[in-house]
């Protein structure tokens, strides 16, 4: 039996529902959930990424102290996924780092479709830091705020779908991967909308492919080097609680 | 029920026995397997590898219409793949892009140990389309062909273990990749290896973690990309027999 | 006296006149020529190449036995050009590979006008293969397939003069590649159709600049490394009926 | 006359004498400083860096609101760079960015020298990102924590100058680095060592070189992007007190 | 007091005029210039840029025995930057290198609006040589000789400002670097044309921006490498008079 | 009928005798040749490379005139190669820009073995604007000076032996590039010395193999393209005697 443990790390009650993943659990694969008691409402800078990464340290503390056996940060701009290596052993996934290889693995070039011309420069970082820059064909953006997604829906699913197709004729992207864990559920549109215009391209929706990746390397034994991800020294800390046993 | 066929591409009837890989089967993952008629008895260059892709190419075309989920190429020089992905429509990972993707998620930078210096060549021109070589640390052998590996098994272990510590501290690798898929099941002693050294590393065993993956790209609906690996045309084709429906 | 023997790898009779590259012939320089027995009747894809390889590797056995001084593969995707590396000592060149790196000599950035999509990712890889990705500035098509270039001349030939004025204009490029060798001959109005629009540029046409380009290979007595390609091993291979001497 | 504000990212107390830099100082220049209520209480990992960015954009906001004219974070692994940019106009500097372009522009290779053995990947990520990982010769480590450098003093002195030595000639370093700003006051030591050994080498001390760079900065009225780094949505934030008029 | 030395390296008395940088001047810092005996009277080509290194190495020497602390070419091909490291201890500034990676650490990806489309080969090679080919986006030009900028002022001006919009708008910049040191004094009015159409994006006038980088590097007691950079062997040379001391 | 004129860029009357290329010769293929009147005696130094520039432009529009069909630089610097590009049509070969890209292609990664440590910064950087830089393995030094290589034969030849084996099997080189054109004639006996140590290795001889690419270039009609080297624009020059009608 499989625990993944998914760290939605803002504050906002109710904006990860796991009815939207159940279909991937099973008898061997169950789910836990928390979100941020300190931290940003949704994350879409720098700013808000560094104000959610130190609560989202303590979930993943707290998940593996609960038995987890992975856990996955559940926001494309991986907030605290390196951090959360170094104090934890089970296995930690971030969505845009496992849907970049996924695109890689899939397609020649891949592009990102995410919320806001201000988390563009965050995610082509991450696609250098993650070594698979070369196969990035272009960022694009639906223009709308992650809290405003679920009340413009249609509007979402349209800004997508016609970004997508751009992706794929303007920039030469053979892949599509979504940029933003809040358009979880898109992907199906998007992939028929390609089709219909020619196109038989995979759309990754990063949070169900990250949660099987997460249940492959679970499965496969495999966890992060403890060479890149040494465990911190200790030291005197002021004002977060960090959880003792940690670190 | 997810059905993974796994193409081990090359003559040697018994080279591979499924029970090395039946601790991953369960309720709703079975595998299926087969060999080449025509081809070499292992692969060890660039040579062997093309006799090894037209045939690789018909058992890929029998397993989709058999009804297979997914198929891996059983060969770290995943020969055959980017053809096998024209002529079907399930997902086909190859062991040696899946492993090399695998490893830059969990470390900065991986090194691979492989057989005999001849594969080299092709193992790094793989990172490099794979779009990894910047994560690539190095390349090392022990000097060891393929179909010797069984009867000089505690050679084989021994070499792997030094070379794998020598990656780490001399090359500065903090993942190991098994580079032969005939190196099933000698990852944990490696890791004791490492461990018994100070360094807390993980070392993939290709085909497990392939098939692992696999069975996640399959659960989470994906597929390659046709943009990238489009159906071939129609044409005729001289000795060889290709199953009709296929292209 | 120089002979280079021209390998093309497909088993369409007629498809290559050597009356093509008379021109280039000298008192010392001839060439002797070579189809394919087995394989497609024309290559527009991973599948297609993979089927050209076996016999090609057939026919570089036996040209270096007739005591060929160079081998030219005459195919953009170079099929078979490592593996035949590998079974001879003498220089074996692919077409796409010197025409990339004549390329980048002749200027900064290159556009290669090809035949049709599915190719593209091939040739993308190629150049990511050789070293030169960085040179390359586009990859563009005609959209006519191999086997109907002949009959479609004229369609071809306002194709990629279209197609190149665009890669310079569009895309940067400073020197254009033929990317298919069916296109031999087209170079020189292509060449004056950029002049009109005011771009001296030069146009590479892969087999006679591939032909000069071995001939001074040769008489520098230079010759592929065999670190790089080293000869495979002696091994039992079913069914495919290479020349005994060879490996 | 402008007023640099040095934030030293972490809790300890008199870890900073602005005496040590005291001689940058001028009619024209003058420095503020400030340390962390909260975070940890030196920075050796991601764990410890992600601790120590919610205070320092607390301290970058106060800065530019107290009427700084630039900013720098006085720690090699540029905690909050980015994020302390979106939310203030003034230029931010981080001296491992600042140092490594320096670098760049002072000879071909440089190597970083810095604390332990944790902080290499971080350093090797800040490169990617900053696009100077090709200039990149090698990250050295003297295997001493930051908070016992001062103590250990001629033990770190002895373990840069032989590190150094080791960058230039086994790696190949035309330029080094101090790779942790506790190291300041080294490098003229460390160069007058490399010049006994023959090497006529930069040695940059992070802090005052950045300093120089933000004076000259600030002087030709430069400032950081808007467009890479946009100034955050306001949005609901709980548990940290983010000075109200910055976002 | 420090001592900056412009080197104008082309023979055309009055195209720099020191009050425009007489701003930067203080009581810590002062301008000596210099132009060429020999030489083109602008540079717009490799062959202008190689007829003016001659003379911009005696310049480089005499500023050095004339006590200067720091040397700046003024053109942005960088003429002569290597050579003269070579021959002198102080610090040589290019204002290309200079501004490339002023650049690059103030936004993401920048673009050069340079004057003619025959230096657009040169700055890409610079930018190659200087490592920060990968944050370059674009270089546009206004299609204006520099020895027709003065008299076409308000043509430039405009120029200018419509190819930083569409560099910005079109091609992703971050940051604007003017291409040619005869534009200087034109930054603002650029920075104002993108602000009013929503860009908030710094323009670096590379004069300014390299005097104070050079004030800055002496300030901090650094100096190129004479690793990179070895004093030239003696050796006899006919036909320039180099000055004796210097090599 | 081929004519290839030699332009050896230094001033030392009697060090390049074309007895030594003469069996290169034949009734299609004649060499010409010039020295500088000005310039260096060696050229072991960007300096000296920078004061060998403008007379190699003369001897190249000189060249051209006299009806050459072709032109070759004879130093590994390649000086003068992209401006005389812009002043003639005829092909323009470097020795380094041609043995970078014949080693691309004849093996998988290449080391250059040359005179002195000061021309490695000066190699490094042609390696990477010939978009090379990814295949160069390493470059190494006998560490004897131009003009002391004839009388020192014996010595240059091993050294040149012992770092080429050096290169092979330290850093992995797969071909070896003799890094000074005063090296001709080297190569057969390195060749030698790799083969006895059990390395079959190509090592590029610079001007024979130019000499051979350039006869190829020259037959197949090609030349530099125009978009990179641009033809100056006429504009006034103080002190060098450039041919009239050149530019």
């Amino acid at each position: 039996m499989t625990t993944i443990h998914l760290i939605t790390p803002v504050t906002t009650r109710g904006i990860r529902d796991l009815k939207e993943i159940a279909h991937l659990e099973s008898p061997s694969l169950s789910f836990t959930h928390s979100l941020l008691d300190r931290g940003p409402s949704s994350i879409e800078s720098e700013f808000d990424e560094a104000l959610a990464v130190p609560d989202t340290i303590v979930r993943a503390i707290e998940a593996e102290q609960a038995g987890a056996d992975a856990i996955i940060i559940d926001c494309m701009g991986d907030p605290g996924l390196k951090a959360a290596r170094e104090v934890v052993k089970i296995p930690v996934l971030g969505p845009s780092e496992t849907s970049m290889h996924l695109a890689a693995m899939l397609g020649q070039k891949f592009s990102v479709v995410t919320v806001l011309n201000s988390v563009k420069p965050m995610l082509a970082n991450l696609a250098r830091v993650y070594g698979v820059y070369e196969k990035l064909a272009s960022i694009l953006v639906v223009d709308i705020p992650v809290l405003e997604l679920e009340q413009r829906f249609a509007e979402v699913q349209s800004a997508l779908a016609n970004s997508a197709l751009q992706a794929v004729e303007r920039d030469g992207a053979d892949v599509i991967v979504l940029g933003c864990t809040g358009f979880l559920g898109c992907a199906a549109a998007i992939e028929e909308h390609l089709q219909s215009a020619g196109h038989d391209i995979p759309v990754i929706d990063p949070i169900p492919a990250t949660v099987c990746v997460a249940e492959a390397v679970a499965k496969a034994g495999l966890r992060h080097s403890k060479r890149t991800y040494a465990t911190p020294r200790a030291k005197e800390i002021i004002g977060f609680n960090i959880p003792r046993t940690a670190v």
